[in-house]
């Protein structure tokens, strides 16, 4: 069988006939009115397509492809394990040499308080066994009214029918019935968004907190099951934590009794600069969701990693009611396991953190350096390699665009034009960034200088446009 | 990074240390009081572990190892498409080659009213989607009521909340509170069990179909708004419909304008000898969900297959609201369609159906002529390389063992003993067997003996304890 033996137009036509793409206008993309990239190859930090047009990956696929493209370590241990021994299930206590493996090291990475991982395909998959485990959790403890789940408004948690529900984001909710019912949304952290004028980032977090503890009350902390959150919120804006957001939220957790799912799917492995954002803002939680980069994308894998207080009163269950009847045929799937496990061990060979660590801070003060003061930005945000630009009608007294003018759109297309691909966030006119964590000094300069420029020629645009 | 260098105990020790393996007794798994098998290689239908024994693995790991152990054209696909690119998006109208080829292989695979393939990574993750579009649907056809999910009791569907939902067995519900209330569960189509005496199969069809109307008529059929189900039951036993009931089935869904989804995660690509078991039976299924034999479990990934009227709905949806906001990070996954490519191909060139349409009659009437008759197997059914014995107290009046004495747990023990992997299905004391179609009439015998052994000496054990 060999690929990349059709041309463009031919593959552009079976994609077009045949394929559902996710996130996508159907009926256009049929008609061919969208531009439908097909994309051939990849090395580092670059991808191309099919004509040979080569960009800057600056969103590293959908944050997760850590540790670039082209990687040979990653790669050989895939054709090795395919070679040996694809597939062989982990149900009812089979098990293999890779996800043995595996298991440890993620346990060892994470390295605090917690006791097994169960393996799943998809960040959504794993935030379901995580609900589920959690229900399971308080039937064993024999507190069956204590199952609602909190999340934030602008989260990102999957898309499934309880996942999306999760997600606090209306364009995965419409016409999909969703949130469903087992879920309510608390404050988003965003400071310059949320905060009132003049309210401090400590006290924007204690007001969270609070907003948090006035919900649950109302709820009533007997319904109240668990909260869920990423670290640094993601797909809704790329938005890092006012200081001392977490140590109030867990407080809060703590004084009424709710589990703590860290939904680490984008910050896990790196992306931070520590090795989990739980690290770097001091959370204690019961679950970790974690797929992305475990793999880097190379393969499809996640995992819930279970926390101390959780495992042992699963291991009760089990003690009183027999085996726990959860699973997907591919959980801990041999071959996505042998993959995950080459990449950690390359992300600890080649010393991803501390490069992390370096860049990082040099990416954001650059880009805070030649954003920041523009016209139309707002805020220029980030942490380790992961950020954000935010663009305003109004920056200052935080007046946003117009949705209908699509300004976050355009200017993710004028960054295209400049050899960059950035993402432009599903919620509010947002560019966001997250590269592989390969990336270099270098490399991040010619985001910067795109993103300068593209930010420069949307504003031009509009202005000749009347819009501004 | 090189996999089995260590030790079967050292593995061992990681395994129970820190792997939640799906569906096992996790406080036995750690206090080492399961079988903990290591699984170490494969090839054709044998599969082999650390310790060298060597199975028939009768089961082809969780019926999902189609093309059989060691296919060199899937590992060699793997292998190119690793290298050279592992995963691009196909968010947003991007595309890969692979992804185009292979939604186009599908379509043409099924060949009958249907449009567009949504790529996940599950059988789970892809009935998720499924009951997204049908809720989806029928609110742009402005039924926002027409929702409630109809599926069978002993039906399994996946472990998701809603997935688990659908599946109709018990083990998968308790202390996960499960079913949520979108579900109803219908009679399960099974003769042998749940026909009144004398009924004919036809009449036992038209009774399910008159129960299925009364559970519509009783719900409100403005409520309901699809039906799921396998053409062949698996997880719940391994039970061919009988005579007439998917045509009586679809006569009342047409009455009541209720979509069906045909669940061939077990029957497609194969496994009845026809290409799925939609075809066998004449179902007109609007949703499609394949998995397992897609890949062959080489790597992870699952469809949804979506029929002609409702992919003309969701086109009409987004042309009124935009795009549609659904999808999975790995939706597509480049290298896991890049190794469903190559398992089709290898399906077609060999030539696979002709196979099955051979070995699977040979098989089942060995099977019944060595069985049948015993004075515990209440039946011996199957259909294609898909095939069970069901063990009862008196098989006549069809009275069970009691649960406790877990006769298909032993039974399946036996088979191990005898180097057969068969899998004691979850509800009844069923072996059931779903070995790679690739299979020969000589390891068929292998099997059937293998079997006839071991329900002889199960017998044995249970006269001579008295339980008989
Ligand atoms: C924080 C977070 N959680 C969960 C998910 C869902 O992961 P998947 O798309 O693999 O289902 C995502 C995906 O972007 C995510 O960013
Ligand atoms: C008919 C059917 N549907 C769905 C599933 C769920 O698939 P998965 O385990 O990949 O989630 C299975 C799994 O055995 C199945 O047999």
């Amino acid at each position: 069988m060999s690929l990349t033996n059709l041309g463009t137009k031919q593959i552009q036509e079976k994609d077009r006939s045949y394929v559902f793409h996710p996130s996508t206008h159907l009926a256009k993309h049929s008609r061919g009115e969208t531009p439908n990239r097909i994309m051939a190859g990849a090395e580092g930090v670059y991808i191309w397509d099919t004509e040979g047009r080569r960009s800057l990956d600056g969103f590293g696929g959908l944050y997760c492809v850590n540790m670039g493209y082209g990687c040979k370590e990653i790669a050989d241990a895939i054709s090795r394990q395919a070679h040996e021994l694809p597939f062989a299930h982990v149900y009812a206590s089979q098990g293999t040499e890779a996800v043995a493996r595996l298991a440890e090291a993620v346990v060892e990475h994470f390295g605090q308080n917690v006791q097994r991982v169960f393996f799943g395909l998809s960040g959504s998959d794993a935030n379901e066994t995580n609900i589920k485990l959690v229900w399971y959790y308080n039937n064993i403890l024999g507190r069956p009214k204590k199952k609602k789940i909190i999340s934030r408004n602008r989260g990102y948690h999957g898309s499934g029918l309880v996942t999306g529900s999760l997600t606090g984001l209306p364009f995965f909710h419409k016409f999909f019935d969703l949130p469903l019912d087992l879920v309510r949304h608390t404050t988003t952290p965003h400071h310059y968004r949320q905060a009132h004028d003049g309210e401090t980032e400590e006290a924007f977090s204690k007001r969270c907190a609070d907003e948090l503890e006035s919900l649950i009350l109302a709820e009533g902390p007997e319904t109240v099951a668990a909260f869920i959150g990423e670290p640094v919120l993601g797909t809704g804006g790329i938005v890092p934590p006012p200081t001392g957001y977490w140590s109030a939220i867990q407080a809060v957790l703590d004084k009424y009794d709710i589990l703590l799912i860290a939904d680490e799917v984008v910050c896990g492995f790196g992306r931070t600069g520590e090795k989990f954002g739980s690290h770097l803002y001091g959370m204690r939680p019961d679950f970790v969701t974690i797929a992305k980069g475990l793999s880097s994308a190379y393969l499809p894998i996640s995992g819930s990693i279970i926390g101390d207080r959780v495992w042992s009163v699963l291991e009760e269950g089990t003690e009183k009611h027999g085996a726990l009847g959860h699973g997907w045929t591919y959980s801990g799937h041999t071959l996505c396991a042998a993959a995950a496990l080459a990449n950690i061990q390359v992300f600890k060979e080649r010393n991803i953190l501390e490069h992390v660590r370096d860049v990082g801070p040099y990416w954001l003060s650059r880009m805070k350096s030649e954003l920041e003061g523009h016209p139309i930005v707002g805020e220029v945000r980030g942490i380790g390699i992961l950020s954000a630009v935010e663009l305003m009608l109004n920056p200052k007294a935080r007046v946003p665009f117009a949705p209908e003018l699509q300004v976050g759109v355009r200017a993710a297309a004028a960054l295209f034009e400049n050899g960059v691909i950035g993402r432009a966030m599903p919620h509010g006119d947002i560019l966001g960034y997250a590269p592989p964590l390969i990336i270099t000094r270098q490399e991040v300069d010619i985001i910067v200088d795109a993103t300068a420029k593209a930010v420069e020629t949307t504003y031009r645009a509009l202005k000749s446009e009347g819009a501004i």
